[in-house]
């Protein structure tokens, strides 16, 4: 068969069901209240991200020119890490052109034909990174600690690997980070936890899940009975959502990193980050020592949302960030939910699959530091429509 | 055992086999010659370019803040994506954060469930993008075309892809695209070729190698005999070599660009490119329009690289675009002839296993259009040092 052909017949499956998909290029302003993008504490275009960012085009140029293990690595790059690695509270951090290729080279590296265990509701970047790695994967219900025990215990790999999403990117629930950490140490894996959701969001100051789980299971000490073993965690974090700018960064220890950095080959093959992309993540990780109640505002402002979701009767659940999904059930539902929404000045996200399971198509809401009262109520506008046209249908 | 036990021993035997790699974080600005980058047209600090970056990130901020299909999409993009698939002859263009992930997209989205045809020299990102396809991988030996018609022709998957590199990244060959396209057309495959060594170097005007090979092929009518379908061809091209950048794209027809929007996870869940990185890679098409000499400038001064290396007795071969290797053999005697490059005042490339086969390290000496008689005349003093302490070893 002509392989255009094929593909024009997959196009015409997709369409029927609903599951067509378009670009729509924005202007850089517009009429529309941003309540879609992962900007959450919006930095993107905070001046102070901006010009450093614009200091770092004039002073490296637009591009790193290669691998970071060629001409890629600039001492930006080495400034960045540090800063994150202070900031997370890890040993050691390493920057990647984008959070998706964080996850492909941490889990892909270091799960490296073993065994990885995944949550059924992580991220698609974690899905292919178990791909990568030629480890056996096993999939556990979404939130099962037991099951991720079992997997661990179960298991003829001397290696294994547990990857969890600290906040999952659509529902914007919180991973069990103390329990699986435990659970991880007992049988002798590492811990991957993508923060992605979580950096700038969650835990003091924005520091993450696994630093707020850190607080919560206490000093670990030799005759500590406690099993939270900080130095088998792995974080993956990204650049490009709280932080406002492209990239993402692994945070581990010593032995991690240059694991990595030596035989990671979505570390070694790919272009070093842009310095104007590591320059802007530098000044939002700055912004984040200096204005640590930015956080909670977010977290706030989330809450706010999901009460008045539930409120009008939509299906929403509590966030652990800034993430407030609003389930619709069927694509064509999800898709006219935001359309209402935009007709009311909200721009919203739509998620369908395969980024969510078939029948639980939404919304996505994300929340904003610099949301604002009147912000709320066009919100609440908008979500009241919604709930109507529910209702009606 | 202890993972982080694993680790250290795993890391102590490459120690031993020589495979260690140090990140070396640059200055702005040092007394070495760059002959590392993959800045073949020197355009990273081209004041066009960055100033073209600087306005981008005044007028849209630092990240775009979102996947492509949420709010990722700025009509930056749009026009990026316009003037790359004007400017390569291509109906559609689609961008994403990397070259990587570009491949991984085209080739894990197009080969889905059937035969992907892979060269055994193609870059660690079409490997990985293999992996992720889900498809039978057949690897054929480097540039045996004859091999990958036999592949083709021996299937049982409805579906094929073949794909290869247009400028091989390490060895800096072309691959021979026309003879591949008829090949795949013959079979009903699809072509996808890497242009990301030749974009900006190779073909008229630095349309790469897909174009050149168009051009070689004459026109296609329904009349003629000849297989060269463009249709049947996808590009993919990474912004962050001679265009300065960074990112990459994927160039097709609209029923390839639409199956990577609808289903392309790479595409859907990434955050989309930095509008700054956008908007410099689109001043760096516009270059390459108004100064079209700069690509044949580029390929003359990696062709007097080439010269001068033979000259001394070094095994190099002759380049295809601006790629020049000086094989070394074990990855010591690559490093001993980096460090002595670095003594007499020149940066280059370094490649050891993974990079290259085992017994094949190297030097990766990168040509630039802007390379002086002076910096050549460097350049040689260096080579002749190099070859001096490989004729003594």
């Amino acid at each position: 068969m002509n392989p255009l052909a094929e593909l024009r017949a997959a196009a015409q499956e997709r369409e029927a069901a609903g599951l067509r998909r378009t670009l729509r290029p924005r202007p850089p302003d517009d009429d529309l209240l941003d309540l879609a993008s992962n900007d959450y504490l919006g930095l993107a275009r905070d001046p102070r991200v901006v010009e450093a960012a614009v200091a770092a085009l004039r002073t490296w140029g637009a591009g790193s020119t290669g691998s970071r293990l060629v001409t890629g690595s600039t001492r930006l790059h080495g400034d960045l890490e540090a800063a994150l690695a202070a900031f997370c509270g890890a040993e050691r951090a390493l920057v990647f052109s984008s959070g998706y290729m964080a996850n492909l080279a941490a889990v892909g590296t270091l799960a490296r034909d073993g065994l990885v265990v995944s949550d059924a509701g992580n991220h698609a970047s974690i899905a292919d990174a178990c791909r990568l790695s030629r480890a056996r994967v096993a999939v556990t219900p979404h939130g099962d600690v037991a099951a991720v025990e079992k997997a661990l215990a179960a298991r003829t790999e001397e290696r294994a690997v547990v990857v969890t999403d600290a906040v999952f990117s659509v529902a914007g629930d919180l991973a069990d980070v103390a329990a699986l950490a435990e659970a991880a140490a007992r049988h002798d894996a590492l811990l991957v936890v993508d923060e992605a959701h979580a950096l700038g969001v969650v835990g003091e100051g924005g520091r993450g899940a696994v630093w707020a789980a850190k607080e919560l299971a206490g000093p670990v000490s030799e005759q500590s009975t406690a099993l939270f073993r900080e130095s088998h965690i792995v974080r993956t974090v990204t650049l490009s959502k709280a932080l406002g700018s492209q990239g993402g960064a692994v945070l581990g220890t010593p032995e991690v990193i240059e694991t990595l950095v030596d035989t990671g080959r979505p570390f070694i093959f790919d272009t070093g980050l842009a310095p104007a992309c590591v320059a802007a993540a530098l000044a939002a990780v700055d912004i984040l020592l200096s204005q640590p109640e930015l956080p909670g505002t977010a977290r706030a402002r989330a809450r706010e949302l999901a009460s008045a979701a539930r409120a009008l009767g939509l299906e929403t659940s509590e966030p652990a960030g800034a993430v407030v999904p609003v389930v619709l059930g069927a694509p064509e539902a999800a898709l006219a939910a935001a359309a209402t929404c935009a007709e009311h000045g909200v721009r919203v996200g739509c998620f369908r699959p395969p980024s969510v399971p078939r029948g639980r198509s939404c919304l996505r809401l994300t929340a904003r530091a610099n949301l604002s009262s009147d912000d709320l109520a066009v919100i609440r506008h908008a979500l009241t429509a919604v709930a109507e046209v529910k209702v009606r249908a």
